[in-house]
């Protein structure tokens, strides 16, 4: 062969993404990319919508957007490149620098030569580790063949009860792809005491499993599938717990996926001990001839500075771009990753950047978190809806370590997630946080935006000025009835305080703000108090007010009655003319 | 007195937020705000949603987030701030350290004492200086009162027709109020070649410009009224302008604001020669117990590094936060701006940060731009609307200067511009923005998103694979007639072409993409082409392959048809089945 050639193993994100770029850079590179799978270059993210209906042709994920089907002709036609489906990678000879791959149709076996290889196998599901996690009815989301024998496993009509495990990324999606469309009634059962571990912070987890139970969907938390039985009576299946036993037709298994990386691992590549590939800046492996990217390798978290496993589609089409130039003899790098997340479950967005408060503290850092409600747009503009946003704070250094917020409006949530991701590389500071000049308009922004709102409470926390309490604090010292000493003051008017004074009585004591100064007397002095309006503004105004007339033993309630409410704490009706703040 | 006085010029924007930060920090401060109107302390930002009917009532400009009334009672109970308002200030003996103020409803003067002055009074409509420009139906919205003015004279019928001097920011608001809700006959009257002049740059503009032609408002460039007559015949007025005469009941003069900085230049405080107050990064006038902020100052620009006046409401906001604590005795600084922009004008967005490439070029700045086509959504996923993104790079340094963009999808577009603003101050390059880490799933974003694209293809461009042509440019050698000399070669699927061959015959080459390697052989090697696709990737593509077969006189058009119909340099049906690409 004249040319050098590139073998590529792996053709769905990175693969393509690789392929296509060197060959536009380079383009009598011969370029030969296999994948074991018939489905090749697909949207994996886009499976949970293929499943619920919303994108109705499974073609559609493998299109580009000008319509045309990514299959091995198109490639070979429009690009160059040769692909090869249902061809598995069996091993690597270094030395030789060969692969051995198995012909899946035909069975037969040869070996591919390469002058450098690219490694993009992604992720595995995790199998459940129980007696009956093989029974056929137990799924995963970990391809587009599974993806489809789900849905046709639906279609037919045989489910009824669904039960999912694992109430992550992909265990959402599917828990609204179930239920919403299809109607089947669906439980989600999470070993974690919460929704969406790892990646949210207690206290935004509750609003999203609130809206989730709100949808329909049963969520069982701190509980665990310990065996899977196909005896069941009126559903196929039994799913024995740690709690109970659950009837379901169908289990969609979604533990989390894990580097596909045995073939790496065989060739005596550097794997991590978690399991992803080793890679350098370049994405080179321990083998410089050896390209890999993707949900296979690991990377550095440019938060926490170690490397980490963090599979997304998304970040296999960057690396995929900087191994191409590499390849084609330029010179690029990956840095790393910060973390971006975003998800839509049912009319909830759900976003994150950096890392959360508690991974911070399992870091070793001194961290704290700011959490602010705010509307997306000024507060006069006629439509308009609350966000809410949680920001976790490096307490020495004031560096930001991440963000994650909710809110109905997922555009305007993820556009202030990626604003914050984007600075997180510079270690950024509050300060740059506060000055972060959100383009402003009344339809866009707040005149103070919430990102700026968010740093400047953090800011305001540290200096001492506002002294914070968590919904989840609030839960344990003021609504678990044990809690005597602490007092609610509520500083909003009248009308919103109202249902609240007579459901708790006299432990729930309402000034409006505008008239604590005249009223300071009336202000117990001999309690703790919990400072409360709608959103976590005015209550802070009010703890400058008491901490200047020698009242000091307050805490300030974050996020206000609207955190109270969207944790479904505390369901009361009020007067809406107050709403918002 | 024995606390520390802190007077306040001025009672909109900066002035309130300074008085609230330092209360909450500082509550025994003496703190009294004056302003000469009766109005304080609203969103000006509003104003035009007011006179549109989006805002109904004034008072809602004035309204706390928690629908209270910011009067002068408001302030001083729920804030402990003293207001005057009608209440101008005539001098400042910094000497005496006092104010001499007039009650403009008794006309009383008398000397204030300060401690320490800040300065808030804003900017001043730019007069029209013409014959003409002073008569009662000519109006400026250049406070609160002149917007209630504005809003009852439409009230009133007396306005069929309508002229807007200036096609800025506040032109093109006024224009969609005037002609959207009331259904006023509308025409914008500019003196420069485009629409929203030193904001975007001319194809940007284009597109804007024929949005709101398509809603109805009529816009007349390059033409300078000289003069106002009200001796109309059915209209009130008549305007002279340079190309002819418009006749109007009423006329907007938008053509712009200047700081408000007698008062300060009286006092012999350091003013720009463009009048903007000179201000330390503390915000400390030239004399350090004067403090100013708002619209009456200048300040850095973070990208070109020199002075500039940037009114924003949300600025002000942030720089009061930075005197407030200043004045309380902290250390904060304001380090300049980004020039963050955002604007809704009919169903259209338009946002930008930075600077355009025409006053980049104008500083001396050897720079470049990148035009990118994309959805905002996962190509996938069952809606999604169209984003046009223009990137402006530094060649030399690669740092990126700025970015705009209209769109359909207000948010996503914002929440893009949000996170090119972010990263501007860290003087970010072109790799930083190609690895901003968006938070990627199908509902809010692509797997390679706009930004990253953008990046990427501004990359490509200096790498010189992709050799680019603007639609200007396009226009002047292929719309043109006279160019006889350029071919297009356009590479999407026949269905979308044929519209285009029809109309331009032989001028108008289709080979769709995925035959070109096939069909090389037909691709004219004599005359220059124009590579055409959806969005400017298959287009890109193109290029790539022509140039290995050894034809490199050919340009990429940017954005592609989807750019040539959006300014309207095009208008043709076609078939929908490869919208987007």
């Amino acid at each position: 062969m004249e040319d050098k050639r590139v073998l590529i193993i792996g053709a769905v994100a990175l693969g393509p993404k690789v392929a296509c770029r060197l060959k536009r850079l380079m383009p009598d590179a011969d370029v030969l990319m296999i994948d074991q799978d018939e489905h090749i270059s697909y949207g994996g993210c886009g499976m949970p919508y293929f499943i619920s209906g919303d994108v109705s042709d499974v073609r559609e994920l493998m299109s580009t957007s000008f319509h045309m089907v990514r299959t091995p002709e198109f490639f070979e036609d429009a690009k160059g490149v040769r692909v090869r489906s249902r061809t598995r990678a069996l091993s690597i000879d270094r030395k030789a620098k060969t692969v051995r791959v198995r012909d899946l149709s035909t069975g037969q076996e040869e070996d591919l030569h390469y002058d450098q290889l690219v490694l993009g196998m992604g992720s595995l599901a995790n199998k459940l580790p129980i007696p009956g996690g093989d029974l056929p009815q137990v799924m995963s989301l970990s391809n587009l063949r599974s993806a489809i024998a789900i849905k046709e496993s639906i279609s037919r009509g045989e489910v009824d009860k669904a039960v999912i495990i694992g109430a992550g990324a992909i265990g959402c999606e599917m828990a609204e792809a179930l239920a919403d469309l299809w109607g089947i009634e669906t439980t989600m059962v999470e070993i974690a005491d919460q929704v969406l571990p790892v990646i949210l912070d207690p206290s935004l987890a509750r609003m999203v499993q609130k809206h989730m139970e709100e949808k329909g969907v049963t969520i069982h938390l701190d509980e665990m599938v310990r065996e899977i039985r196909a005896d069941g009576g009126e559903t196929a299946l039994r799913l024995m717990t740690s709690k109970g036993e659950i009837g379901a037709d169908l289990v969609i298994s979604a533990i989390g996926v894990r580097p596909n990386s045995q073939l790496a691992r065989d060739a005596g590549l550097l794997v991590s001990p978690r399991g992803g590939i080793t890679v350098n800046g370049r994405l080179q492996t321990s083998d410089p001839d050896i390209y890999a990217g993707g949900d296979c390798i690991e990377v550095p978290h440019l938060v926490t500075g170690k490397p980490v496993f963090f599979p997304q589609g998304s970040l296999a089409n960057r690396q995929g771009r900087v191994i191409g130039t590499n390849l084609a003899g330029g010179f690029a790098t990956f840095k790393g990753v910060v973390g971006s997340f975003s998800i839509k479950i049912f009319d909830l967005a759900v976003s994150a950047t950096g890392i959360p408060l508690t991974m911070a503290r399992r870091e070793g850092i001194d961290a704290m978190h700011a959490f602010v409600v705010q509307a997306d747009r000024a507060h006069f503009y006629p439509t308009q809806d609350l966000m809410y946003l949680l920001l976790t704070v490096d307490r020495k250094t004031r560096r930001i370590l991440g963000a994650q917020g909710v809110a109905a409006n997922g555009d305007a949530l993820v556009g202030r997630i990626n604003s914050i991701a984007g600075i997180l590389p510079f270690h950024a500071t509050l300060d740059d946080l506060s000055n972060l000049e959100v383009a402003y308009s009344p339809p866009y922004a707040s005149a103070l935006d919430i990102v700026n709102a968010a740093a400047n409470t953090a800011e305001n926390i540290l200096d001492g000025y506002n002294r914070p309490m968590d919904v989840d604090e609030f839960e344990r010292c003021f609504l678990d009835e044990k809690a005597e000493d602490t007092l609610c003051l509520d500083v909003r008017g009248p009308a919103n305080a109202a249902p609240f004074v007579a459901r708790f009585g006299d432990r729930w004591i309402n000034i409006p703000q505008e008239t604590l100064q005249a009223r300071m007397a009336e202000v117990p002095r001999d309690r703790r108090l919990v400072l409360v309006c709608n959103s976590g503004v005015r209550s802070y105004e009010a703890m400058r007010q008491l901490e200047n007339a020698g009242i000091c033993r307050t805490a300030n309630l974050q996020g206000g009655v609207a955190a109270l409410k969207k944790t479904g704490m505390i369901q009361l009706e009020e007067a809406r003319e107050e709403s918002g703040e």
